[in-house]
């Protein structure tokens, strides 16, 4: 920190991403990428995309992937806004319509939530998930207050069925209610079906999981064309070219192929419930989660023993040094073949 | 505007991009893109991505194009900052060391100040240029206060010398003063060369005019390790994978191509003073601007009817409808085939 910081960032404690490592190669499941590569029609587009073209700015309506995701769900291109990944959609999202007001979310979920909001300033109400790890949606009836879910939850991969989510719109006719959706095509249900009935929802999604872009950072959002406008309202007060112009043509080709979507959703979701019984038949309490990972904990190995002894043998987890999970490790799940390594080296470690 | 926007957002005034048109073929002129393609590394290196590497993030440390970068400035990484484009360096500098204080800047220079000032509620002082449409250093003696400038200044293209700048450096020894140096390739001098005896000092550059990737979005701050670390905070709390995979590749090989780019920046230059000379012939009053643009005014034809009359021809421009300003237009410079066509069309306008 230099001693030119703004008082008002000073107590900030930003987010920490999962480890990245740049040399040594690991079986990755720590943040929850995909195993498989993007879609056929992605390796296309990047092979025809001139390296000349790069001279010129992006377009700052992001109109050629805004139209294919408008295709992809039914709604008009108005109804999308896209970002430089799902976590500036979510930065802009805070912005727009959570300063100056207060915004609810469980003491379980995406990290990126505080740190938003100790960023802008924005006043928080921590709800505890119950002591199973679910959400109560009866916690979030509080008219005047903002509410920001992960559906499926972030870290627990747990769902809260659409009409749980009705029913917290409902509650808050004046207020936004964010739904971030990262994880949804993993088997749970997108809350973009209640769009056309509820002006106060925003969905947010990203291309970096279900997609297999994390590397291009794409996220977007669904919402009515005004709310949408509002997210324009902070994009062009920030960064209008926010979206590069690759990743503008990669977006598009992504989505735009849904039979190699489904068919690596469909492997994640296979592979995600072979990996809970296989662990369970080790002896884990496993989330039953909806997610491209899994939380699961045991009671003869700490959470950080089982990271750590997992990362000596080549595989990266994620272990996250908080209440109330302290004990679990989250694992994505990658391949069929990575799971059983997963799997091998997990009872060679209870073994030990 | 929803009615769901925060009050705070509400008098916001988002920056108006120039005009990119997705259809009609014009001589593009005025968003201050390079004519030339990118380096012949960057097309190699483009060639060269793999699109099944995109299932992965990016690295949150950027360490490739950072270590490319200091290594051109005889820096050190720590002392390197990459953003996804100088409009988000530009932005998480104002947040970093604007938020709850004052900051001064021109009143014609880049609009985007007044409008991130805005966004964060930062406090600003508006600071006229003198009647020649120059910086004076001594407007910006003010202890406690934040300064942006713009070097060369944008709109106006006018350089101050870095003397000028070490004398505001000098005045401010608590205060940040960012220099925002997105044309300082185009014949101006680097206050880089400032970083080791100013702690106080930002330097904030882009790739996106001299190294032509604007469509990449790359930009990049210069400063001593602990305001660097300020700016990771910012970015750490905002979106850590903030550039993506093929950027930080296409960005190093930029960077390495010094011959290159030396030789596109003469060509710049020579054709913007081969501009310039047509202009004034042709009985402009052109400003001795060194960036790659000119602003330029003339006493039979209005900006606003210049601009509509040449891009009736083909030929886009930029006019802002602001004050002091609104008698010019700005022109960026391409191709000598295409500023000659410039010439050519203007002649006929003014002959008509």
């Amino acid at each position: 920190m230099s001693r030119f910081l703004s008082p008002k960032l000073a107590d900030l404690t930003p987010y920490t991403p999962g480890e990245q490592p740049q040399n040594r190669q690991y079986i990755k499941l720590n943040t929850n990428e995909s195993p498989y590569p993007p879609a056929p029609g992605v390796a296309a587009a990047l092979a025809a995309a001139d390296a000349a073209d790069l001279r010129l700015y992006s377009d700052p309506e992001a109109a050629k992937p805004r139209a294919a995701i408008a295709a992809y769900y039914g709604l008009k291109p108005e109804n999308v806004f896209l970002g430089n990944g799902s976590d500036e959609v979510l930065a802009f999202a805070f912005q727009a319509f959570g300063r100056g007001r207060q915004m609810a979310f469980p003491d379980v979920t995406y990290a990126f939530y505080s740190v938003f909001a100790a960023l802008f300033g924005i006043p928080t109400r921590v709800v505890p998930l119950t002591a199973d790890f679910a959400i109560d949606p009866a916690d979030y009836y509080r008219p005047g207050e903002q509410v920001v879910l992960a559906n499926p939850n972030a870290i627990t991969g747990l769902e809260l069925p659409l009409t749980a989510i009705e029913g917290i719109l409902q509650r808050h006719p004046d207020d936004m209610v964010i739904i971030d959706e990262a994880y949804v095509d993993f088997g749970g249900q997108s809350a973009a079906a209640l769009l056309a009935e509820y002006p106060n929802l925003l969905v947010v999604q990203t291309l970096s999981k279900s997609r297999q872009l994390a590397g291009a950072r794409v996220g977007l959002a669904l919402g009515s064309p005004e709310v949408i406008a509002d997210l324009n309202t902070v994009k062009f007060s920030f960064n209008p070219y926010n979206v590069n112009r690759l990743s503008l043509e990669l977006a598009a080709a992504a989505v735009k192929d849904k039979a190699y979507f489904n068919a690596c959703c469909a492997k994640i979701i296979a592979d995600r419930e072979f990996t809970a019984a296989g662990l369970k038949k080790l002896g884990f309490r496993v989330l039953p989660g909806k997610a491209n990972f899994l939380l699961a904990r045991h009671d003869k190995v700490s959470g950080e023993a089982y990271y750590k002894q997992l990362k000596e043998r080549g595989i990266l987890v994620r272990w996250f040094d908080e209440p109330r999970i302290r004990d679990f490790v989250r694992i994505t799940i990658g391949s069929h073949a990575e799971m059983q390594a997963l799997l091998d080296a997990t009872a060679q470690i209870l073994a030990e």
